[in-house]
Formats: structure tokens, C-alpha cells, sequence
């Protein structure tokens, strides 16, 4: 159970790029980071395209006026020349800059934790891998919903046989705030998630799938997938090509099948993430709307709800416990939890602690490449008049 | 609201074929069709391939042992003899019969009400439309979920605009009772639904989808199918070429998708039949595990729960109600609700009362024709690649 | 498993008093007696104190003309008369003339099925009683609810040991349909019910509750009330001194706590009944709104949900399951359970069949009498200041 | 919304007594104190009974080493000589201490913060409240779970009248993981909490359902007691004279009543607090176990569920959204929101700033007092045969 005693010799120094006064996710990354202030210390930032309002959001957050910059490379360069210099970088910012500032975050030293989807294309991932490989960096990807504790025991529990083979993958992740187009027309942040030059080639399978396909594979890690089929419409026509709602079909290896469905048009539906994962024994089901309750349904006994914190839990479950079992925990405690493992990657990275390293299951850079492989045979499969592709 | 007062003049004179002491869905039907006592009155039956043990079960429900037959063959025509001889006929026999007794049936003047899915091929539906159009009887079907009030509550709400456009239908039915071949092995009951020369050429998505298709049918009926894609599974392999699982993605005429999940080995899954139906302002989402409430999810304000029987529901829902809210109402009360339709589509055909029969909303010829309709293309998908097939 | 097939040797001869078509209550007597036409057989009535709505109603729900009464003295006995006269009554009217009604039908050597609360005092019951033993007749009570089939497994669980010693039992039944005096005011069945000298000395206590903490004595025979206490307010002035909503706590005999609400005006409520009963090692819950499921909670364990129809429930469940699993039951089914177990007792009360009558579990008059005595004793203690009063 | 931003000019400077390695909730206090990092700035703390393991605590949490001292009167005397000394100090020991504890920090210009519930007699919180207030020092309680955003919107839709007048307020905060005394064995948590010497006159109505008794105060601040009546017991006998489990029942000086149940031996149950306000109109639902969603009954319409984050809430509940709707907040989020209003009000009370304090709705020593003297009432009504008692 974590009670915020540090896991590692001290907080690492680190700064955000983006994530300012207008974001909604910067303040989950710095929930997740700062939430026991022995893993990371915020101590710059290049918070915002507006370098006044980002200085004063800094300040307000209790950052040093004079380390709040007015853009990445500024950042880099400055504190590249102090003793006390940033070691650590998130990037939450549009997607069509997650490339050039993990780029040159890497190149400045700095290990980086960037935003999902990681880039536009797994071409970009694998060049960002071999830099990273090559400067003995990390880079995590920000699947925020990945960290919540029934997750690791879902994992544990697949693993262990207890559902059988898995046979079928059931995916959502929902919601309706775009039903209409009110949205696209006043919020900045949904403008650019829906202009391609900016938000890339897709935008609810990247901006909010990608989550519920890597949480996926985090719960059944040998599941790979063989070929896919990607149906996506553009409800909302000033949208198009980039789609508001999307139907997967996938076909695995092991002969399993599995769908997503991917919607921001799915009009009053409020929870979200869905994951139910069918084996030949017994299912498992989970929603992040209510994630401190795991459903157990094995066929022919009484359907089981395993709840958060509680002594039967697989000991990788509790071991990222935080609250105590009746103690609800949210989205907080799951950023903290990945944010966490960020830094016992970076802090085994430099100790060159190998086995901590290729124990640790947090969301690196092989997961973020698998998220835009994915949306990239999505994209492939929907152009083409949806049609099955293999997975490549 | 309905008391079991009579709807027609006198009760109608009934048998059944099939439906006997083995047969789970016999006693549904016994249940919906003598609910009051008013709209069907059992007088005959060839309960049984068994003889002997199809007459015992016959006296012990009711029925005179003189008039429990071996076979439908000699009960049409023994019963053709008699002043007081049988007038409808139900069919609960396995797929591959209800052809032939059918058809025998209406030569025989008698209406049908004959289980789903109808027959093999949309031809043979279309013949047997043509005869009972012929003769002037009335086939129905006994998409036994969908007498539940709140469908027609969904209906009338779809019908008002209470959703705006439909936008994306999402259907399922699945359970797990077939996980393993368990039940294949000792149940006559699985074994010929499992066998195309008697099942047909689908197990699942005849078996169980099929109710779940008219449902949507049922409180959408201006949606009409342009094209779809199925892709079916065998997990069981000694079901194969029949399908223990499949996933069916629609595209609608006027640009809504729709996807539905048939299933028997959805392991440990106890909620059997949901839907849920998008539209561009609102979503209705109805299970028949809770058949007595309906959700009703305006994007933007506090979802609705509406519960059956009450005051603010559409008169439409209201007509069929019977135990009056807080009175929980089950599978049994939505079988005697079409029951209830038949006796009463019946009565309007004699006497002409053609407004009634245009009135009335109940699964008909039609919609077993529709289902029908809905295999051959699922099937036809299914066997090409699970490609895009128009629908035809 | 119930599929309609006799389980007496002929259908018993049933009248009804009251029940006609204003009543609510009267279809579920229908629903439960008539539900497979091999228990009873409806041939007589004195539906209504309007003796041509009660005829009009009599023959539209299949009853000979001739034998739709006026009252129920003229039924008794015109049908003492016939050879084929009614052998079984239900008295489906106001509380104030059960006593009265079953008085004469008992002396009229009729078996009684009568509505709840049975008498307005102990003592009448105690009368009733002596006289049925005198005759040789039974007397039922329709706890409607009582029927479910997972309380005959919540029966045998706390039989078997499974939740430990009960320590706490938690019931409620309560709704918000009298929130306002509205309906008092147009509404003829709920008139009588706040007036003392029609409904009796209780209003939710008598009308809704008895139901609940007849279902406790179902469920746990062993527990016997030591002493109790009663709070009860009329919300609406007008329908003082009975009470809309009520309070009780309970102290049992082996030092178990208890504690019951009934209500009508708890605004908005649809979830109608709910049971807990807590046990030194774990729970039962159980809510008439979804009869289908119980919960099973052991402490330390992932909490379990049991579903009706399942091989894993006790036989004395799936003796009086009809549907099957998956296949809802609602209040219908309940109440053709125990019509079901009243034309059993009837049927072995005339053989002499005292081993079926011991081991049969139906509310029986004595179930009746100890609803009476505890609604005496909450009367007695409400009017004393909500004290505690030994149980008597 | 909240986004970590400061809401006064600077942190100020805060030290725990209590709340180290053992404890559970000394993390809830840093995890809630030091959410953002702009209220409060942990830089001193006796964590412990050990000092050599209160030290290694606090230096694995980032406090300096020469700032974990080994008792508070050591903490209070040493910082009081620095000038960046404490200038507030969360009380997180066993209740006995909490007086002596808070007398000697106020003694020392100290905020304080303490937890639940206070002291053992509301004389004490009577003389703490007057020195605090001689001494211009704020008291705040840590009903901790009292800072969910839709415990704000349901104060301000009782406010407006949504509910109509309070009839009926059910409370409930119960567990069962003290079902065995086996806890009460291992655990010196448990074991001084059933030690009246040190847990006071009660055990669960203090330890957990006064979190209960402030949230109703908090929704519905003018509802006052008349009278209570309190019944408890000790299942696990050892616990005696305190309880494992209590029932109250209470009557409003509006006429209003209400009941509570707080137990620590409800076996298997894991949904924590429930309370339900009930009004002439409608009714208000929440759950610790679900705190993003609220329940809005209207009698006669459908029923409505509000979710957190929602645009439609009352500007006060959104004034502490932190997250946004769908992505789910927990109870850290709520321990921020109060220790948020915490430095709120202790910085407005240094600004001499009287309407900001007036404005602020917090759990101050008001509410502390209300929740001892409830105890009182409580433990005076139990300790004479489960009466009524005026409260007083």
C-alpha cells in the first residue's frame, strides 16, 4: 500500500510543456506527478502559448516566475545551463507538436512524458524509440486511466487462467459531449482535436480509444491482433475526415475476436470506458466510472464483484493501494499511480537497474508505438471502404 | 390497463404443436395465450414426438385425452371433423418442422402463431405469406420479448422526436450457457439447435438474435438496412459450420450505423438482451434483464429513469400494462401481451375489421419475413469474408 | 421446475369476493389462481358492491352469468345449492369486512383465501382459526410477495448456516404514491385505507409492511420478536391517527437487532421492498423491484450475486421456478405460487395428508395472525409515545 | 473549477501530530493538505509514538530530519522558535489525545485542524471554541468525507426548495469489517478505538456515522433535533461498553424524522455512507461508494441521476469540481476541498476578512460541536433503556 514514502532517493526535477490555465488534462498531470511530492518536483514550465497568462499560471501554481518560459526551446536551452536544471519533460500539448518537443527533449537529455496519441505516425515512434534507446532516456505515454489498481488485477487474474482462454474483447470508450457541433464552435481544445493538421489522422479513436486499446493490452498482454476492420463516421459533417464515431471489429491471433467502439456522439452516456474481456471459463468486467469495483462472472456460479483494496486482491493490485478498501479513489489516484512508475523508470534507467526496469508494466514507448499502429491499420481499414487489413 | 377483461367476443379454440413436457418455451406460450382465459382456450395438442408421454402431459395441463394427437397431421384432420374443432394453431417445434406444419396448418384453415426464426429461407416465408393471404388467416410470431410495455414507450418517444435523428443502434443478446459443449452433449434441445439440417443455417443469430433485431424493428420501424457485414464464430468447434458467436455491424439508409453482438458463450453474462438506441439529442436504452425501466439520456441534463406503469408514460405503453407500477411485470406478462395481439389480429380478420388490423402493432408475417430476411444476409457476409453485403 | 402440469387431481372450484374491475388487487388473485388453469378454476364471484358492474365484469372474465352474485351471503348460498357450488373463496375487499366474510365462508365450508392484514385484532384471528380447525378448512392469506423463489433460497441459506448467527435484520418497504393528498382525495381505494373504521387500526404498517416482515418470518422461522418499538407520523394531517409513514425497531429473542420503514410518502421511491438480513458472517439482500437476483455478501469476500432459475440455488428454489434462468419473473409468478401452495394444502387437508401439510411453507392463518399481532404491537407502542412494549 | 492555482498568497507552513507510518488516515490529511501544493507546505511533524520511526517517516515524505520531532509538545516549543516556524498544525492521534493536543496548540498561536470526532464532552469543545477565539485561531474538523462537490448541490436544492419541506432523513455509515473481533486482536488502529479510555464514550457512532450527522447538518443546515432516541449494541462482547452497531432514530423541530444506523459489523457490506433527504416533492440520494452521481426523485416523474462536473449543477458544486464530469473524483478530491477551505479560512481570518469566513461553508468548530453533543444525546438515550431524550 502507498502512503507517499518515496520509492525513489529524491523527487526528480520537472517541468511541463503546455498544460496551462486553459488545459483540463495539465492539472492531471501534475495531480499525478505532484501527488506525494517525493516522485517529481515542479520546478519549470512552458506552460502556455500566451507567455504572460502561462507566467502567471506558473507562478499560481508555485513555480519560480523566472523559470516559466515562454516556449519549449527557451526551456531546453535555459535550463540545460543551471546546476539545478529540469530532468524531466511532459508534454501536454496538441498533437502535431508531441514529435518536435519529445525530439528535442531528448536531445537536450531530458526524459520525456508525452501525451496519447504519442505521434502521428509509428514511423515518428520508432525514430523517437532509437534516440531514446541511444540517450538511455525514457519516455512514458500518458494513458491516464492506466494506473487504477483492478487493472493489475484484472492482468493478474488473466494471467492465472481464471478466466480460461480469452475468446472475445469487448472495448468502449464513449461519451456525447459531441453530439452537436456547440462545442467545435467556442472550445479551442476541441477545435484543433478535430482539424487533422493539428490532431493527425484520426480523432475519438486517438483522442480517446487509444486509452481503452492500451488498457487492453496491459490486462492481456499476450493477446496479439491478426487483422482488423474500422468503420468511422463523421456525424457531425465539418468534422469529416476525421471521425466522431467508429465502430472496430478485430480478429487475434489465438482466434479470440474483439470490437471497440469509440463515440463522442453517443448523446447522455456518462461512463465512459468499458472493458469486458470474455474467456472460455469466466468473464471480467470493469468501467472507469466506477473503478473501484471489478465484476468476476464465472459461467454456471454466482456472478462475483471484487472491490478495490480489499486483502483477497492479487498482491500487484494492492501493491498500487493507495486509500484503503470503502475509500473511494479516482482518476487522480491512477495518474499518480502511472506517474510513479515513470519515475522508478527513469530512476532504475540511471542506476542501470535492468531488472526493476523489465519488471515494472507502466506505459513506455512500446505501448505508445502499439497505439499508433493501431490507429494506423484503423485509419487503413476505414479508407478503404472498411474492409479487413492485417495488422501491420 | 388490461385486467384480463375480454378483448374479443369469446375466447379462441387452440393447440399447439410441440411445446410439451420437455420444451422450456411451451410453457411460455401456454402462459401468454391463457393469461385470462379470454383471448385462447386450450383444447388440443400434439405436445410430443413421444406419443404417449405428449397425451399424459396434455391431460395433466388440461386438454381432453381424446383430442391429444400423435402427430399435427392427424390433429388437423381429426379436428377438422369436430363443430368445436381447433381454430389457431401454434407451432414450438425445432426450426427444420415449422415449414411443413405451417403450411399444413393454414390448408387446414387455420391461423399460426409459429416460432422464431420462421423458416430457412425468405422464400419459403414469402409462399406461406401469399397462402395465408390466400386463405385470410394470420401467421404470427412469437418474438416473445417484445410485448413489454416500455418497448412501445421507446417507440412513441423515437416516433416525437423525444431522440432527434437516430444516429447508432446498438444491440445485444448473449449469455454463456453454451461455453462448453457441456450442454450439446446431453441436451436434445441444444443438440438440434447446434444441427443446420434442423436448425437452419444459423444458431445464435436465429436462435436468440433474431428477438433482439425485431425489438429494434419494433421501436424503429421507419430504419431500414442498406447494407451490413457479419463475422460469426465456432468456439465450440464441433458447432461449425453454426456460429456459437457473431458480431453484425448495419449501415442504416439514412446514415445511422448499428452494430449487434449475438452470443452463447458470453461466460457469465446474466443480462441476456440490451439495446440501446442513439439519436442526435438523446439515447433510450432498455435490457430485458430489468424489463421495467427505461433510460432516458438527454445529452447535457440529468439522466431519466422511467419506470412502467406510471402516469407519464405514453398511452401506447400504457394499453398493455397490467400489474400497475411497482409491480414488478416479467417475461411472462410480454408473452401474454402478443398472445393477447393474435387473438385480437385474428378476431379483426373475421370480421374484416380491417382498421384494427392496420392498428395494430405486433410481430406479424412481416416481421418474421424481416428476420428471416436478416440471416440470409448475415449469412451471406459471414460466408463471403465477413464483407459488406447490401442488404437485400 | 413448474410448467403447469397438475399437481392436484382436479382444479378446485374458486369464487371470488371483491376484486372487481376497480380493483388492482383483484387481477393478481386472477393472475396467481388461474395462472395454468390446473389449481383452481374461477366459477362464481361477488366481484363488486355495484352488483351490474360486478355481473358485466363476471362475464367478461369467462364467469357464468348466472353465478356472478350480488354479495357474498347470496353466493354462499345459491352455490351450497349446486352440486358443482364453489369450494374455495378469495376475499379480495376492504380489511373491515375480511372478518366477517371469512366467518361465513368457513361456515359455509369453504376454504379461505383472504387479503392482508387479515382482522382488524388477534382475537379475531384466534376465532377464525379455531373455527377452520373445527371444519377441517384452510385459511390462506396472499402475501403476495411472498412467492419469489429466491426467498425460499434465502430460506435455506440462513437454514444451512451460510450467513453465520443473524445479528440485524433491515426492512422497508416503502413508496412516495401518497406524498400528497391527491389521491386521498379522488381515489376510492385509498379512501377506505386511511379510514380507521374500513382499514383498521394502521395504514402502511397494515397495508404495505405486513408483506415485509411476513418475508422476514419466511425467511429466518427461528427468529422470534422479543419486544419492539413503534414511530409513526401522518404526514398528511388528513389521514391521522393512521399513520403514512412509520418506523419500527425490533429486538429479538437470541439478541438480534431489527428495524422496519414503511412508508408512502417516501417522494420518488420505485424501489418499493428491500430485505437485509446481517449474519455474523455475511449478508442476504434481497429487493422485490429485482426479483431475479439476491446478493450474497460474506465479509472478506468479492460480494456474490445469485440469479433466479440457476442449478447452483437450493432445490426448494428451483421447485417453484417456471421461466428458467434469464427468463424474467415478475410479482405474477410470486402470487401463482402461493395460489399454487394454497390449492396443495386445500387438496391435502381433504386427503388427510398431514405430511404434505407439515412440510408445505405458505402463509397460513398463522402467518396471518402473526401479522396482526405485530401491527397490534406497534399500534400499542406508537400510542404510548414510541415506546418500547414487550412483544405479546 | 479548481486547477490548483493558489486561493491565498502563500502556503502556509503545516506540521501533523499523529498521522505516520501505521496510520491510514495521515495520508488522507497530506493527500488532501497538499494537493496543489498552494494551500499548505508540510515542514514539521511528530508522526508518531516512535520517534525513530516518526523521523524515518518524515524524511521519506520530505520533511527535514531536524523538523520530525518525537512528541508535540517538542514540535510546538521548537518551531515556535523559528521564523519560518509552523503556523498550523492537523491533529491525526487517538481521540483522547485530540484535547490536550489542540489546548496546547492554540496555546501556541496555532491553527488547528483535528480530526473526528473532537473531544469526549462538548464542555471541551466548548472551552476550545472560546480559547480559539480569544486567541483569533481557527478549529476545523475533519469530516472528511464532506467536501464531495454534490454534497454542495444538494444543500443549495433543499435550499431552493427542490425537495419541498424535509420529512424523512435516512442515514446510514456501515461496514462489517469488525464482523469478528479478529481485527480487534492484531490491530492497535481497532484496539484503542473499543477502549473507551482512549476512543471515549462510543465507538462506532463517533468514529464513523458523525461523518454521516455533519453531511445531514451540511445539506439541510436548518433542520434541528427535538429528540433522539438511540439504541446500541455490542455483538463482539469484548467491544462492550462500546458499540459495534447503533440504530437512531430522531425527531426535527419541524416535525421531520429521521433514522441513522452505523455499524461496524453489517458483514459484506462495502457501499460505506447512503443518505437519503426526503421531501414533500421529491427526494435526495447520495453514496460515498458512488459520490460523482446523485439522485433526484421526483414523485411522479421519472427519476433523474445529476453527475458531477455537469454544467446543470448549482454553481456551488462546481465551484470545487477539480476533474471535470466523466472522469471520476474520489475522496481525495474531498479531503482537498476542505483542507482547501481550511487555509481559506485561516487566511481570511488573519485578513480580518469576517465575509469571506461568513460565506465559507466548512466544518469548523460549529460542526465539531454539533457532533459531540449528538454523542451525548446519543449515549445518554442508550444508557437509559434506548429512550427518548430531548437533545440537548
Amino acid at each position: 500500500m502507498l502512503n507517499g514514502e518515496r520509492k525513489i532517493a529524491r523527487p526528480l526535477r520537472w517541468a511541463m510543456v503546455g498544460g496551462g490555465r486553459l488545459s483540463q488534462v495539465g492539472y492531471k498531470h501534475r495531480c499525478g506527478a505532484l501527488r506525494d511530492n517525493t516522485a517529481f518536483q515542479l520546478v519549470a514550465g512552458a506552460f502556455d502559448l500566451d507567455p504572460e497568462r502561462g507566467r502567471d499560471f506558473g507562478v499560481n501554481i508555485g513555480v519560480d516566475p523566472s523559470r516559466c518560459y515562454p516556449n519549449y526551446q527557451t526551456m531546453f536551452r535555459e535550463e540545460a545551463r543551471r546546476e539545478d536544471g529540469i530532468e524531466v519533460v511532459s508534454i501536454a500539448t496538441p498533437n502535431a507538436t508531441h514529435f518536435e518537443i519529445a525530439w528535442a527533449a531528448l536531445n537536450a537529455g531530458l526524459d520525456v512524458i508525452c501525451e496519447k496519441p504519442l505521434f502521428f505516425t509509428s514511423d515518428e515512434v520508432r525514430k523517437v524509440k532509437a534516440l531514446a534507446e541511444e540517450k538511455g532516456l525514457i519516455v512514458g505515454v500518458t494513458y491516464g486511466f492506466s494506473g487504477h489498481p483492478l487493472l493489475m488485477q484484472m492482468r493478474a487474474m488473466i494471467a492465472h487462467g481464471e478466466i480460461g482462454d480469452v475468446r472475445i474483447v469487448d472495448l468502449q470508450y464513449t461519451h456525447g459531449f459531441n453530439a452537436t457541433d456547440a462545442v467545435d464552435k467556442v472550445s479551442d481544445a476541441q477545435k484543433w482535436r478535430v482539424d487533422p493538421k493539428i490532431a493527425g489522422p484520426t480523432f475519438v479513436l486517438g483522442d480517446i480509444s487509444t486509452h481503452t486499446y492500451y488498457i487492453s493490452q496491459l490486462v492481456m498482454p499476450h493477446m496479439k491482433i491478426r487483422e482488423l476492420l474500422c468503420d468511422r463516421q463523421s456525424f457531425i459533417p465539418s468534422r469529416a475526415p476525421l471521425e466522431d464515431n467508429a465502430f472496430v471489429l478485430m480478429h487475434y491471433e489465438n482466434g479470440a475476436v474483439g470490437r471497440l467502439w469509440a463515440s463522442s456522439v453517443n448523446a447522455g452516456c456518462m461512463d465512459s470506458q468499458r472493458i469486458r474481456i470474455v474467456g472460455s471459463k469466466a468473464s471480467l468486467v470493469w468501467s472507469d466510472s466506477n473503478p473501484s469495483e471489478l465484476r468476476y462472472e464465472v459461467q454456471g456460479q454466482p456472478n462475483q464483484t471484487l472491490y478495490r483494496g480489499m486483502p483477497y486482491l492479487d498482491p500487484s493490485a494492492n501493491a498500487i493501494e493507495r486509500l484503503g478498501a470503502l475509500h473511494t479513489e479516482g482518476l487522480t489516484e491512477s495518474w499518480a499511480n502511472i506517474y510513479l512508475k515513470f519515475a522508478i523508470a527513469i530512476d532504475a534507467k540511471r542506476r542501470g537497474d535492468e531488472k526493476t526496469l523489465a519488471e515494472l508494466v507502466y506505459p513506455d514507448i512500446e505501448a505508445g508505438l502499439e497505439g499508433v499502429r493501431w490507429l494506423e491499420n484503423c485509419v487503413k481499414s476505414a479508407s478503404n471502404g472498411s474492409i479487413w487489413v492485417p495488422f501491420e
